[in-house]
């Protein structure tokens, strides 16, 4: 971003922002998710994370398809949000000293990355629509829904598997 | 947070970080909405995040509950994830030189920090009720249901209020 000047003059520029920002943070995941999977010990909640590994790989090449349809290179911006979000379920994990707990702990940080995402792919179709760009709303729909089912899969290893009720005993 | 000891040994002291976590960040809410406002100009917006402003402040005051009912010091911890939300709204509000734009950007900010609440409070609520603290369910129920509350009316103000069209346009 521009130190001295204003990068972002129009509606157009400002959704090339945000994918710029989601596609950096969709990266960082990639890179984060591993870590999380090796400190995880409850098998649903591995398996969970690894499944949403392989899908996040496919949400990245999608949103360069969407760069693509756009006529805009693939790119990140340095997104705060999600370094912190990621710097924040490090610090927890680091803290954590039981096992059952740290599962705990995962499920929450790994939900509040997703939250992030559910947002952020919400806001820019949300501006896509604005803009009369429906040729990449369909490919951010299927990112923002992969998003909430991987979300809603947590809340149940979180409440039905027993990740928090084991945590808790 | 110790340097050189896990902190968290039990689920009860999770949720006592997850509290100090939300405090701290309902608290840089408080300080940063101030200049979202200053910043935006749909009415709509300005209201919106002027009266989610005051809600903010009840909120805190009902983790301040939260707190006395588990005998604990209402205090923050340092939480990575909202500072970095925070330090995203502001690097974003710099970089766009059109006022219409930039509402529509603000929307995005704010609705990103709601639904950090949004999903911090509801694994928050989860914990509680698996360590079977009833009696503290219903503050965080209220303010999660506040926070979904403010997230709906950022959408209505951005899509059917017209912020995002006129920036479009």
């Amino acid at each position: 971003m521009g130190l001295f000047s204003k990068d972002i003059q129009t509606m157009e520029d400002l959704l090339v922002h945000g994918l710029q920002d989601i596609y950096y943070a969709e990266n960082q995941i990639v890179n984060a998710l591993p870590k999380l999977i090796d400190k995880a010990t409850n098998r649903d909640l591995t398996k969970g994370l690894k499944d949403h590994l392989e899908e996040t790989k496919k949400q990245i090449e999608r949103l360069e398809q969407v760069f693509k349809k756009l006529d805009q290179k693939a790119q990140g911006t340095k997104c705060p949000a999600i370094d912190g979000l990621i710097a924040e379920a490090d610090d927890v994990a680091a803290e954590v000293a039981d096992k059952e707990v740290l599962d705990a702990a995962i499920v929450g940080s790994a939900q509040a990355v997703e939250h992030y995402e559910i947002c952020r792919y919400g806001t820019l179709i949300a501006w896509a629509q604005a803009l009369g760009h429906d040729d990449i709303v369909r490919a951010l729909n299927t990112n923002l829904n992969e998003e909430k089912a991987a979300d809603k899969k947590l809340s149940t290893v979180a409440q039905r598997k027993g990740v928090n009720r084991k945590a808790a005993s």
